[in-house]
């Protein structure tokens, strides 16, 4: 047996020449700290071209930020592949130009990839495109300005949202995608089974149902990670999730996507509602304040007129009983039935608020889930309320856990359930939480008004492509 | 209309006294900066008690960390609920017990959850319980030590992750979970439907399969987010994503689940594989050392031998090919057949090695998937590496991506590609990239040989509880 690695002399160990890769030609990086005459190569594509007597300027972007980078390309250099869309690789120096500003002057130049408008590029530089036709280029679209924008903010509040939690020592839990829970009455589920006949035959047992073939129960894609966070809560303290989770509705609104991510956060030892909604407030006004230090001109090229801090950034949100809420909507005339408030009610409470976020709060015990704890002084009314704000109304729901293990065990509404009530028989604590629709707060932040704009494949009904 | 939120004299806001909360009674935060003698607060569990005659001593412990406190319960304090596992609520004083160490001694104590053995609780502190036995108690193992352990270092391994990427300008993507894609050839695949039959009925067309009703193809669980970073990549270069992934297999191997985690990553204007290896072996090293900084005393609770790093951590990666390992295997019995190299090769070539990790390279084009790019030397190679490690053997697998357009569009295995292929049309550059398994790298991290304790709620055939 070989023991040692200096026996594999013939084995190669990696080459040292590569160690240069950091990313030290990224656009970012070079417009963050600019030494003015530096040799430097940038690989990118050309968003912009403009042709003078002796000289080419193209705008180059590499994705790692809003800005291009000017390069100046002299005459001799080009070639008939140069053009808007195609992907170069220059080399040359870093300067100033007359005006003062960061130009490279290219030394070398190659297209690396053509780009021919002519043979099906559906984007062009002379033309506005509205989204709706962005949207019909899935696999293309992280190429125009409107969509990386999105995506690149999108990025910074993931990160934000990561760092948040933390920071304040909240555990990240990957909750399960797959579970055999249904029943937790947030809307219709998807179901899962292996494709493959052969798979189901070899796994068939007699008298099991074919959905039950693989798991040994009916499973589906979960609809939020609240229960199985619950659970580790109650042995870890403070926790916290962002993922996926799934609708099966057949609704095609602005607001709605089949398959979507939540944040979930669940604290332990959570015995008021506001517990939960100063880190809801808190979270919100960090995110808004925070992106735009990172993100300016990424949210100034999605909307020109979103240039500044919402004006509840130094206010506090609002918070009204549903009670109050209904009273309110009768007396505008937007009658409020038993269904519940609708998004257009929603938008008009925000609208009689200025605009500042609302909590509502004391909601009837009927239109809410089953795992709510009843208010103390008011057993009709369960302790959750809904965070409202403008373009899109509801953003966050959040809830008080029933930890009563009897009073629970009484609502439960499925006996697939019993190991969410025997969380609370041993070493039982309160908790309460709350999910946020990430797609939802990216459309708040960017006024974005169609929810597909803001994740980079959309699925709803309909539309699974690629 | 109202316009300004003064109007609203009887509306709520949050209430001062809640901004209290900010987990300052945290153990962790007690135990990194104790003021002895400050008077505080601490909720948490119960880990172990010692009776004296006077005196009552606790461990207790809120998740935060692996440490807990010592509290220090005078007799008539206590009460008969106070028992392992009762969830407790402790107000006192810090101080520093005759040995030095830092304990709280208790002012006031209410037992919030009793927890009773006799009832039903699984866990007791005078017994050993094996991994097998503390995992039919998914909803419960979260209040082991063992288990806690293991979910802190995954919580801390992910956020390496992110702040790894992050601080190179990667820029995340949630890649979707649910497509229309089953044919990379990455194993076998998931298949959704909505559940509910009024909405299958609603939405039927004529002539469309009942697999394809609700999004008008065949939807499928994601094995792998490459082709989807690969379309990103191509607009705003290195991209990374950390989720779900699945596998319809019937295997109940301890290196296998039916619902894992990969990190996977693409690097825009990648021509050489060693540009991919180089990060990769960054990336490990650096989780492998940092966490021994942040989560010592979890790795040693795990398994109490695995207390240094590992020898390899400052040596380079062997690189061997595929045809080297394949004749190394055979003079050692250990005969490699069309099928490839086995998990037991792949753990033998390790030994050989001494334990280091080996990128296997040059891959026999037959073996590998459609996408990746042939070796410029030798066609009937192409330029993919698995990376193989001790416990698990393989732990990453990367390749470049085949980036001329006539040879992928040769090679394309359905028509449903043909927007993957389309990508190399328009400004295309050469990409690479590797997926990482999240839960084979703890087990290689933890030395754990069963890839089910490493995630929080595992699936895997016949078993997808809660």
């Amino acid at each position: 047996m070989f023991t040692s690695r200096h026996l594999f002399s013939k084995f190669k160990m990696l080459n040292k020449k590569f160690e240069r890769l950091k990313c030290s030609s990224q656009i970012i990086s070079i417009l963050e700290k600019p030494n003015i005459n530096d040799v430097t190569e940038v690989k990118g594509w050309v968003k912009n071209l403009r042709i003078q007597k002796e000289l080419i300027f193209a705008d180059v972007s590499d994705g790692s930020c809003n800005k291009k980078l000017q390069v100046v390309i002299p005459k001799n250099l080009s070639t008939d592949t140069l053009s808007y869309g195609s992907s170069i690789y220059v080399t040359g120096q870093l300067s100033k130009s007359p005006r003062g500003q960061l130009e490279l002057v290219a030394d070398t130049l190659k297209v690396i990839g053509r780009c021919v408008v002519a043979e099906g590029y559906p984007f062009n530089p002379r033309t506005t495109h509205t989204s709706d036709y962005i949207r019909q280029y899935l696999h293309l679209r992280s190429r125009t300005n409107y969509m990386s924008a999105i995506l690149r903010i999108r990025n910074a509040v993931t990160m934000l949202i990561y760092d948040f939690f933390h920071s304040r020592n909240f555990i990240n839990i990957h909750t399960p995608i797959l579970t055999s829970n249904d029943c937790e009455g947030a809307g219709e589920v998807f179901k899962v089974q292996p494709d493959c006949e052969t798979t189901v035959k070899a796994m068939m047992k007699e008298g099991r149902d074919n959905d039950a073939v693989y798991f040994g129960s009916k499973t589906f894609l979960t609809v939020s990670g609240q229960l199985h966070l619950e659970a580790i809560c109650r042995g870890m303290g403070n926790v916290y999730t962002l993922g996926p989770t799934f609708r099966a509705e057949n609704s095609r609104s602005r607001l709605h996507l089949s398959e979507f991510y939540m944040l979930e956060a669940e604290l332990a030892f959570c015995d008021k509602l506001e517990q939960l909604q100063i880190v809801v407030e808190k979270l919100l006004k960090h995110i808004f304040t925070k992106i735009r230090d990172t993100n300016e001109a990424d949210l100034y090229l999605i909307d020109k007129e979103n240039n500044k801090l919402p004006s509840w950034i130094d206010k506090s949100f609002i918070i009204i009983t549903y009670e109050e809420a209904k009273n309110l909507l009768n007396k505008k005339d937007l009658t409020v039935t038993k269904e519940g408030i609708n998004k257009e009610q929603e938008l008009a409470l925000i609208e009689y608020c200025g605009g500042v976020p609302v909590f509502v709060v004391e909601w009837p015990k009927e239109m809410k889930s089953f795992y709510m704890r009843e208010c103390q002084d008011d057993n009709t009314k369960v302790d959750a309320f809904d965070l409202l704000t403008p373009i899109t109304g509801e953003v966050v729901g959040g809830s008080l856990r029933e930890d009563n293990y009897n009073k629970l065990k009484a609502k439960l509404p499925s006996e697939q359930l019993n190991w969410y009530v025997e969380l609370r028989k041993f070493g039982n604590i309160p908790t309460g939480g709350f999910g946020l629709g990430l797609e939802r707060l990216l459309q708040v932040l960017c006024k974005i008004s169609n929810i597909k704009d803001t994740i980079p494949f959309p699925r709803w009904p309909h539309n699974c492509n690629m």
